[in-house]
Parts: structure tokens; sequence; C-alpha cells
């Protein structure tokens, strides 16, 4: 009986374990599309016309929904509505996700309000050591001075920061976020940040990606 | 004689080949930081000094710079300045990228400002479909309408097309800048564009990027 019982622990460990970060990547996508499917009307989709959508392959798609114990039917494809369900239990999108900016300039701005109003994404304060800014409401996120910080992330349960100041302002932004307790960081600043093991740090590096498209345009020239 | 001769070329090859686009984005980081490093004044930087700050490591660091063909010193490290001019070969930042915006809106406006003057990146277009917009010139970049496209790429000898246009438009956009004749893409519409073999497509999607955290975040809590 010991093999059966291994390959039934083994079945049951991906939807309790961590996921991959490029798997969580993919499943933020796949909701996406698969929400702009469901506006068209469709109601299935097999793996090949998602793999389509997302320039990926259909084994790919495949292994990911299994990833998230999600079946679908070899004649009928997947059911949409009940994917996206699937999907935003994983991503914790089922629940409201509290978030805070710091550096409401240039940068901090635009990124406010391409984020504002996108549930369950709540920017639920901003940060700027400017004290002008200070009591000032953007896109419904309200401003604090930066020595609030600790007081107003704990206040509002905020759980991931988002770092919108210059490079060399970045990492003590950083730890302070970190000390007042956040779990997760969205970093804009060009540079990289040193954090506690097993915090996670999304970089957004602008620069790198424009210098990546650079060389390879170059390349196939 | 023969290992020896191979030994050789295999020694060559990596300056001669295309570089992984994850060393690319290394090698982006690396000049950033290194820039920072001389404006302080400091002329020689060994391996693991550089990994601290790329928050890598000190033999991922050795093993880039050999993939580009520079060495340092055991004893006084890499000479920074000289190893800037070496990055900055390999990026093609020696010689201007001439880049072309399409959507002048929210997200393009500020990408724009973004990218304003950071040399050798020259945004030489944009283009917007909204004709009260052609003509105008922001942060030095003059607007035309869409289709003056295929005549403004070519004018401008555009290699480089940056998409900042709703989700629904993107693949459309990305058919006329190819077609148009740039050879790179770089998209920050939330969707997964169909390119031809061999073009690359650097996506920047900030859904993603902020789903990435939340998730890590809760699993961290």
């Amino acid at each position: 009986m010991r093999p059966f019982t291994d390959m039934t622990r083994a079945a049951q460990l991906p939807q309790r374990s961590v996921i991959p970060v490029n798997t969580i990547g993919r499943l933020s996508l796949y909701r996406r599309l698969l929400s702009d499917q469901l506006a068209t009307g469709a109601r299935q989709v097999f793996s090949h016309q998602l793999a389509a959508l997302a320039v990926t392959t259909a084994p790919q798609v495949r292994r990911d929904l299994m990833t998230i114990g999600f079946s679908g039917s070899p004649r009928r494809g997947y059911a949409i509505a009940d994917l996206v369900t699937a999907i935003d239990d994983v991503l914790v999108r089922s629940v409201e996700t509290a978030v805070a900016l710091v550096g409401v300039g240039n940068l901090g701005r635009p990124v406010l309000a391409y984020y504002a109003n996108r549930q369950p994404i709540r920017f639920a304060a901003a940060f700027d050591r400017a004290p002008e800014k200070t009591g000032r409401v953007l896109h419904g996120c309200r401003c604090y001075a930066s020595d609030q910080m600790t007081e107003v992330v704990a206040r509002e349960q905020i759980h991931v920061g988002v770092i919108a100041v210059p490079a060399a302002e970045a990492q003590a932004v950083c730890d302070q976020l970190v000390l007042a307790g956040v779990k997760g960081i969205l970093n804009f600043a060009p540079v990289r940040l040193r954090v506690p093991a097993g915090l996670h740090v999304e970089n957004v590096d602008l620069m790198m990606a424009l210098d990546r498209v650079a060389y390879f345009a170059h390349e196939h020239r």
C-alpha cells in the first residue's frame, strides 16, 4: 500500500505548496484573457485556444491548471467562469489586498492612476517625504508623511508596498516598509533591494526592459 | 592540435553569439550600479562588491562579465570605467537607438516622460489615433497620425516600438509596427503579442507584477 499512499500525497501536494513565481505570472495572464473571453460570450475554452491567446503551448496551459488542481473535459474543454473563480482563489483575488505606495512623484502618480480601481487591489495609503503632499487624496488614496508609515501600515492592514522613489532612497524606504510589516514589495526604483529571506520582491525595471529590446533589435537587424 | 583549436573557438564564441536575455538584463543593471559607483569616486570594484549591489552572487557576476569577454585582476578587481564602456558596447549603448511610442494616453505619456532624455535612447516619434494629438510635441517627441507609421519609421530609422495602447488594440498596433520595420517591441498592454520568429518582445505587465507580489505576500503572512 505504500506506493499508493505516496502517490496520493504527491497528487495533493501542488494545491498546498507554494506555486512557482512564473506559474503565478501565467495564471494572472490567463485570468485576464479568460475574463475578456467571458465578455465576448464564450463559456468553454480548450487548452490550445488559451495557449494561443497567451502565446504559450497547450501542454504548458494544462500543466499550469493541473498545478492549481483544475481540470477540464477532453471534449468540452474548461468551463471559463469556474476557471476564473479557481484562479481568483489561488491569486488571493477573492480577498482585498491593501497596498501602500511610497513616492508620489513623476513615477508614483501614474503608477497609482494605473492601479486605481482595479479590484481586489486597494491602495490604502501613499507616503511621501514632501510635506505639501501630506493630507492630499489622489485616485482615492490618502497621502501621509513618511514617519507615519508604521502606524498607518498596521492600522490599514497593508501587506504590500510599492516603491516609486529615486534609486538612492529605495533601500531605506524598503527597510522602513519591512519594519512596518509589509510582506511583499513591488519595486519601480532602478536598483536591487536587500530584504529578509522569504519576503518577495518584484522588480519592474523599465531601463532594463528597454535595454533588452534594443539589444535584440540590433541583433535581429 | 584539434582540441586546442576547438578550445580557442569556444573561448571566442561568447563575444560573437547572441547573449541570453537574462544576462543582458543583469548587464543593464550592472551598468547603472557601476555608473553610480563612478559618481562616488570609486575606480575599481571586486565581483563580490558588484554582486552585493546587484543582489546576486560573485560567481554570477564573473560569469556574466566573462560572457562579454571582460576580465579583472584578482588583486585589484575590475576597472569600473572600462567595464562601463565594455557593457555599453554590448548593449548597443554606444550608438543611438531610435524608438517609436504608440499610444499617447494615460500610460504612454508617463512612459515617454520616464524615458525622455535617457541617452542613447531617442524617442523619435509617437503615434496616436486621436487626431487632436497629431503635431504636438511631448518631451521632445513629435506625435504623428497612426497612418503615417510606415513612412516615419523608415525616415527616422526606428528599430524599436513601444506599445502603450489598450489591450484590444495592441495586436493590430504590433502588426503595423512589424510591417513598418521595427525589430523589437516593448509591450505595456496587458496581453501577449504574436510576432514573427526572432523578433524580441519584452512585456512590462504591471497587473502580473502586482498579482505575483500579492500572492507571495499572502503566502508569507
